[in-house]
C-alpha cells in the first residue's frame, strides 16, 4: 500500500476508557481500528499512574499479536500493516504530574503523549469547564505547555473552560487538540465547545475529535447516526474537514462506579453531577449504532450519506489524525 | 575510526556516585571518559528514585556538548567520536522496585540499565555481603532474574553474599557483572570476592569491575597503583583478561553524609560499619593517583608496566565493558 491509501484507510480513536480485556483487544483488531488513545489516568497521582502503565506494559508482551505501543505517529502505519491496533497514552488531567514538571519527561519516556491541562474543575494548570470562575493558564501552567512543546506531548483542552482553552491555544507554540467534544450549537452541554474555541482551535491548526459519549450528543442515547454526520459535515463547512477527527469516549464494560471516579475523584465528599448527568446517574446507554470497536463502518457510511467525499469521509475516520500526530508528536521541533 | 580502534581507546567506568556538577563533567571530557555507569540509588523507594531520574533529565538537557543518555552500547561509541561522555543508570539495590517486578520495565523505560539485588543486607531477592545468613536467591529473587534477563537489565552482585551471587550467576541466562569489588585474596574484605565467586563469574562470561575504593584496596588509600595493576595481571591470568574492567566507586565531592546513607539507610537507627570503615568513619581519602577523571592515564600505564600488553590493557580500560555492555543490554536476545 502506498502511504495515501493506508492514510485513507485509516481509522483512528482519539479517546476510549475502556475495561480493558482481551474480547476489547480483539474487537478492536475485528474493526480494523489502527489506533486508539487511551485514558491512563483521571485523578490518579503519579505513583498510581505508574501502576497503569504497568498493566499496559503487561499487554503489550501478553498480545502482541494484537496491539503494539503507540509512541510516535509511524506506529500507526506499523499497527496497520499487521493488522494490529496502535495504543496510545493520553492523561485526561494533570494530576499525574503532580507539582513537579520533570514529571512531564518522567512520563513522556514512559510512553504518555497527551495531557489536558484540566479534568473539570480548577487544576494547577488553568480551570475546568464546571468552574465558576476561568482564570486562564496559571503560572505553572505556561511552563507546563512550554515544556509539553518542547517534549512533543500534545496538549488536550477537552475538559476545559472556555477563557484557558483560548489561552492554551495562543500560549502553545504547536497546535492543540480537543480529543473529545463536539461543537455547543449541536448539543448545548457545558462539556460541548462554543464557535469561539472551535474557530480559534481550527485557525491554529488544531484538531477536534468528536465525542461519541451520549451526553454530548443530540437527543443523547437516542442519537440517529445521521444526525451525527449531518453535524459533522456543518462543521467540516465552518472550521475545515482536516481538522475534525473522532474521539469516542468509549468506556465499553466499565461499571458505573468509574464513572463516579471520574466525577468525584477525591476532591469531593459527595456525589457530583456530570456532562448532562444528574448526580448519582451512571453511564448512559451507548447510541445503537455505536456499541464497540466493530461499529465503525456505519458512521463511516453516514458521513459519506451526510456529503462527505470519501477522501474526506477518510480524513474524518483517521487520516486526520494520522497526519496531526505526526506532528505533535515529532520531537526536536 | 574502525571499531577495532575505537574499542582499543575507550574509557569505561562502571560505577562512580560523585556529587554531580558541572566541574566533574567537564573533568570527564578533559579525562576522555567515554562512559561512566552512575549510581541512582542506594535505599531510594521508586517515587524517590524518579526524582533522581529527573535530575539527570536536566543535567542531559543542560549539559548536552559533555554527555550524553546511555541506553545501549552504541551510545558509548556516540560519545566517543563526539568527545562527550555516555551516561548510564545503576541501582545498587532493588529498593526502587518495592515489590513490584512492573517496576523493572518502568525503570527501563526510564533508562536505568543495571541493579544490584542486594545492598549489604537481606533484600527481598537475596542477601547482601553483611548479613549472617545467605539463603540464596529468593522466590522474588529469581522471577526479577528472569524479567531482567527479559528486558536486557544487568544483574549486579557487587554488595551481595557468597551464596546470592553464585546462585545468580546459576540462575541468570545471560552474564552477570559484579561491576566493583576486587579479589579477596588481594585484599580480604567483606566486599571483596572469593576465588570461587571469580572463577564461577568468568566461566558464565561475566564481568568484573575493579574498585577503586580505597577500603577495596590493598593498604587502604596508601595503595600504590603498582601493587593495584599487580593484582589485576594476577587477576587476569587466573580468570582471563576479557572478564575484567573498572568500576572505580568514585564517589568525588560527596560529604560524608552519603556514606552514612548508604551504610545505614533507614534500616537501622544507629551507625553502621561498612566496607572496612569503623561505624562514624567517613569517606576515606582517595590513592593520589585516581582523584578523579582525569587521572585515567597513570593506571592505563600501570598496567602495561605490569605486563599488559596495549591492546589488553584497553581491553581492562573500557574494551570489555564496551563488549559486554553490548549483549548485556540487547533487547529480544
Amino acid at each position: 500500500m502506498s502511504p495515501a491509501s493506508q492514510s485513507r484507510s485509516l481509522i483512528v480513536d482519539a479517546c476510549q476508557y475502556c475495561n480493558w480485556s482481551e474480547l476489547i483487544l480483539r474487537q478492536l483488531v475485528e474493526g480494523r481500528v489502527s489506533a486508539i488513545t487511551v485514558t491512563i489516568a483521571y485523578h490518579e497521582d503519579f505513583r498510581e499512574t505508574v501502576e497503569h502503565l504497568v498493566d499496559w506494559n503487561r499487554r503489550f508482551e501478553r498480545h502482541g499479536d494484537l496491539i503494539v505501543p503507540g509512541r510516535s505517529a509511524g506506529d500507526i502505519d506499523t499497527a496497520a500493516q499487521s493488522g494490529r491496533t496502535a495504543v496510545f497514552f493520553a492523561l485526561q488531567n494533570c494530576s499525574p504530574i503532580e507539582d513537579d514538571i520533570g514529571l512531564l519527561q518522567i512520563l513522556h519516556q514512559l510512553g504518555v503523549r497527551v495531557m489536558q491541562l484540566t479534568y473539570n474543575n480548577q487544576s494547577l494548570l488553568g480551570a475546568g469547564c464546571y468552574e465558576p470562575v476561568d482564570g486562564g493558564i496559571t503560572r505553572m501552567g505556561r511552563e507546563v505547555i512550554a515544556e509539553m512543546n518542547r517534549l512533543g506531548f500534545l496538549i488536550d483542552m477537552s475538559h476545559s473552560g472556555e477563557r484557558s482553552t483560548l489561552e492554551a491555544i495562543a500560549a502553545s507554540q504547536r497546535p492543540i487538540a480537543i480529543t473529545h467534544a463536539n461543537p455547543h450549537w449541536w448539543r448545548p452541554a457545558v462539556r460541548n465547545k462554543s464557535d469561539a474555541v472551535l474557530k480559534a482551535l481550527a485557525d491554529s491548526g488544531g484538531m477536534l475529535g468528536l465525542s461519541l459519549y451520549p451526553h454530548h450528543l443530540k437527543d443523547g442515547s437516542a442519537c440517529a447516526v445521521t444526525s451525527f454526520a449531518e453535524m459533522a459535515a456543518r462543521l467540516a463547512d465552518e472550521i475545515g474537514v482536516d481538522h475534525i477527527g473522532i474521539g469516542s469516549d468509549l468506556c465499553q464494560d466499565q461499571p458505573d462506579s468509574v464513572v463516579f471516579w471520574m466525577r468525584d475523584g477525591r476532591w469531593t465528599k459527595t456525589t457530583q453531577a456530570g456532562a448532562g448527568a444528574k448526580a448519582g446517574e451512571g453511564f448512559p446507554p451507548q447510541p445503537h449504532w455505536f456499541r464497540d470497536n466493530r461499529d465503525w463502518p456505519h458512521i463511516r457510511a453516514a458521513l459519506i450519506e451526510a456529503g462527505f467525499s470519501v477522501t474526506d469521509a477518510d480524513k474524518v475516520m483517521g487520516g486526520n489524525w494520522r497526519r496531526f500526530y505526526g506532528d505533535a508528536f515529532a520531537v526536536g521541533v
